[in-house]
Formats: structure tokens, C-alpha cells, sequence
């Protein structure tokens, strides 16, 4: 097998790492270059910047995952409809350049006429799956849009969007709670976390359980520097509630940054789930698998 | 009865009525002097500047609720603990200048160890009911913090606060759902308000549910001018959702301006629940029917 230069394009960020035949990272990159800032018509002037120094000279294959196959991005890969398994978009490549650059098509899922769609975080669900050997799997991906993926007998079948993160950053950045909370995070208050995610778990809605940050603030009864880790459990505690998840779901996975992951495995402990974190890995490895399948085609 | 200078002093807006010992309004008044804008110490002379000419010569009672009793206010008139009657906010006013000019107490309210509070509304539900004849009530005063409130026996029992309508300013005008929307609101789009509330009755959370805006103008399924609309449906019917109403307990009352008692009414009838609107003069009647129970004391 050549070489593969995996790539993970995001909306604000690029990604990418040279792997070798047998699976080993071998080099690493990031950049700034998410597609927001790509001019038109520029995705393969950028694509060849960032990655000349690995493809010069070799035969290589590129494989691309992310928002580089939505309507913003290099070209359009037309979403897989759920439920789909890991052939289901493998075989689904948009090609680039024939044998060598492909993007990955993300998938869509409807129900009840709303559709939702991830781009992405599917090669990070296979890669998750075939690093741990696993053919059904409840995962989360957290995030400013956090992804749920419910895996069955190799397939997803399940998906939904939250978007947890972009909302922490709302009413942390813009809304009347703004006035109440410290201008930087700070460490994570593991108490107050806590105590976040046990009023989330308590109320019905976010619409209502955010105001206790007001409410606890005007009563002196919890201090400001603890206040972003409290609101952080109320949000992460909305979406773990909403989820209802329980162990019998199947092993329960989560795969994000090292500070998210702890997060929501402690959200996940305090509802007596015992989750395994897996890295940014699993995205090398999810590209990887895609390109030992096609094998002798690439 | 002297007359009566009944006065909602929130936090961006300051509004006033003058009325006759019969209750009848004589005059109204509106002003942005809203207590965010008042200079500290500032609040006799901008009381003075706002209701010098009712008061000219008179010997009027002044009767003030809302923010202007916060600690940000004019002075802090303490909360009264729930659950609440009339007598308990019109025997615990705080008296600016004795016999003249009062501010009225909101109302707190404890649960699971979080508090919630209300300044103002306490007094338009009690107008409302003294209004209406009624001792027992569901009510909600939508508004940036909604209020949900429960009368029984003529006492608030139960109360809590939606941040509704910042929440969807919020989305409107700061998150990745503001590319899709228009820059208007427009016109209500019915249909598209309706098919909010029903996939925010669907789903298990706003998180979720608000990234529908994303995905059906993805898919082209909503014009963008129905948008506003559809994502207006989407957290009002969060909202109601996370209330759990029935017409069992007891008449629902709305409490606001027209076009959010429209939006209201719409939702509720949408559950198959019956409301009824009451406006703004349920704030001058709460007011006067504290200056009438004051009676020989004013």
C-alpha cells in the first residue's frame, strides 16, 4: 500500500498526518486553513501548500474527511443516508484526482421530516470501532456541535446533532450570565461541574436550568471563579439528559480533546456510565482503513 | 383614596400610570430611564423628572414595581419567600418617603437547593387575578425571562423563569443559525411557528432541536423568511414542553405584549389548551389594589 496523507478539513481548521503501509503516523501537521478562509476556486492551491513536501515525489494517496465535502468546500460529496456501515462510504469516495485525492462523503439521517447530517465524525466512529474491535457502540463527540452516534452490528443507525458547545459559548460570551462569570474559564471546578450537571439532571430544560447561574450568583452561593465549571455541567448535563442512555446501549465511547473527553466522562460517572475515551487517533485510523479497502483500486 | 401613581420600573424601561381612587387610568407615561441608565444615587431626581407633574401640589401615593426594588435599584426591598399572597407583598413595602412613595417586594422561591426569583410580576398576576375573580391560576408573562406561575388559594406556590426570549436572540443573532435567517423577523409565519412547536415537542432538547435550522435550509425544506418564525416555534415550544401544562390545573392566563401573547396563545392551542390574554393593565391593577388594601394607612 503507498503512503497516506490523511487529512481532517474542518470549517476552521486543517488537519493532517503522512501515514505509513502498516498504519504508522509518520508525520503530523496542522494549519489554519479551514474552509472559511479557502477563497473560491482556491482548495487545491491551499491542499498543495500544505501538503507538497509529503506527496513530492511519491505516490501517495490522500484521503479527506470534514467539512472539504460540503457545499463550502473543495467539492460536494453527497451524503450517505443512514443507516450505513463503514462500506456503505467507502464506497462513496468523491475523487478528485483519480487513485489519488478522494473526499470522504459525510452521512444524513431523517426523522419525522427534520434531517440531521454529520461530516467528519463518521470516519471518526469507524476508526473508534476498528482501533477497539467493536460492532456496536454508543459514541459521543463532543464538541461546538456535538455528535451522538448509536452503532449497531457495524452500522449507523442513530445519529443527532447538539449544539452544546456553541450554546456554553452564548451564554457565556453574550447573554445577561456574561456579567455574572469571570472573564476567563480557569481551571475546571470538578465540584461545581457537578453541581451543574445535577440541576441540569433536575430540570426540564436549559432554558430554565441556566438561570440558576443568575439566581446563584445574586444569593452569594457560589463564587464567580467557579461559575464557568457550573455552567458547563448544566450544558453537558442537558445533553447527557436528553440522551437517556443506559450501559445495556452498549460500550460507550468518547472520542474528542483530552479536555472535552474528561468532561463528559465525568458527566458520564455521575450517572453511573462507564465510558472509554478515544483520541484524535481515531481519525488517522478511520482514513486508514478506507484506504487498506481499496487496496489494489488505489 | 388619593390618587395613585403606579409605576413599572424595570431594568430598560420605565413606565407609569396616573389613576383615580375608582381605578380608572387618567394618564400613562413611557421612558427609557429603565434602572441600568440611572446614575448612582441618581433615582430621586429621575423619579422627580419622570412624575413631577402628577404630583404638582397633590398629595398622591406612589406605589413602584420591578427592578427598581433590586439591589441595581433604587433601594433593595427584600424578597418574600413563596409561597405568597397578596397581603404578604402589600404588607411588606419598603417605604421611600412614608406614606408617598413605595417600592414592592418580588418574590423568591427555593428548590433542590436553587433559588428563583421574580421583581414585577408578582404584582401584574395578582392585577390579573383581582382582574378575572379568580383564586387559582396558570400563568405565564412571556418576555426575554419568561415567567410560569402557580396560584392556588390566591398564593404563588410555584413559579420558575425561562430565559426564552434571550435564548432566541441569541441564536437569532450570534450563533451559526444566523447565517440561514434573514436579517428581519418579518411578519409571523404561522406554519413555520407551528412545525416549531412540533418538532420541539418531538425532541428531547433545545440543543438538538435548534440545529434543525441548519439542516432543513440545508436541504432547502424552509424559506429563509419562514426561518425566524419556525426557530420562534422551536423554543417557545421548548418552553411549554418542559411545563407539562393541563387544562386541569386550573385557567391559563397570559400576561404581555400582543405579539407575544399571540405567539403564546398559538402555542398553547397547538397542546389543545385554552388561554386566556390579559394585557398590560394588569400591572395598574395590581398596584391599586395594594393602594386600596392600604387604604386608611396611605
Amino acid at each position: 500500500m503507498k503512503p497516506l496523507i490523511a487529512v481532517d478539513w474542518g470549517t476552521s481548521s486543517l488537519r493532517g498526518a503522512l501515514l505509513g503501509g502498516d498504519g504508522r503516523v509518520l508525520d503530523e501537521m496542522a494549519s489554519a486553513d479551514g474552509i472559511l478562509s479557502v477563497p473560491a476556486g482556491g482548495f487545491p492551491a491551499v491542499f498543495a501548500a500544505n501538503f507538497a513536501r509529503w506527496r513530492d515525489g511519491r505516490d501517495t494517496l490522500c484521503l479527506i474527511s470534514g467539512m472539504a465535502g460540503s457545499r463550502q468546500g473543495w467539492q460536494e460529496a453527497p451524503y450517505c443516508p443512514c443507516p450505513a456501515g463503514f462500506s456503505d462510504i467507502a464506497s462513496r469516495l468523491l475523487w478528485i484526482e483519480p487513485g489519488r485525492i478522494a473526499l470522504v462523503p459525510g452521512l444524513s439521517r431523517e426523522q419525522s421530516g427534520v434531517p440531521d447530517v454529520m461530516r467528519g465524525e463518521e470516519t471518526q466512529v469507524f476508526g473508534a470501532l476498528d482501533m477497539l474491535g467493536l460492532a456496536d457502540a454508543q459514541l459521543v463527540l463532543p464538541g461546538t456541535h456535538s455528535k451522538w452516534v448509536r452503532v449497531s452490528a457495524g452500522r449507523i443507525d442513530r445519529f443527532s446533532t447538539h449544539m452544546t458547545g456553541e450554546l456554553y459559548a452564548l451564554l457565556r460570551q453574550h447573554s445577561i450570565l456574561a456579567r455574572t462569570l469571570p472573564a476567563d474559564d480557569g481551571e475546571l471546578d470538578v465540584d461545581a461541574f457537578r453541581q451543574g450537571l445535577a440541576h441540569a439532571r433536575e430540570s426540564a430544560s436549559l432554558l430554565h436550568a441556566a438561570f440558576s447561574v443568575r439566581t446563584l450568583a445574586l444569593f452569594g452561593r457560589l463564587p464567580a471563579a467557579a461559575m464557568p465549571s457550573y455552567l458547563s455541567g448544566l450544558v453537558i448535563g442537558e445533553e447527557l439528559r436528553s440522551q437517556r442512555l443506559t450501559q445495556a446501549g452498549g460500550p460507550i465511547l468518547v472520542i474528542g480533546s483530552p479536555a472535552l473527553t474528561e468532561r463528559y466522562q465525568l458527566a458520564l460517572q455521575s450517572q453511573g456510565l462507564t465510558s472509554q475515551a478515544v483520541g484524535s487517533a481515531a481519525t488517522w485510523r478511520g482514513l486508514w482503513t478506507i484506504a487498506r479497502q481499496l487496496g489494489e483500486f488505489a
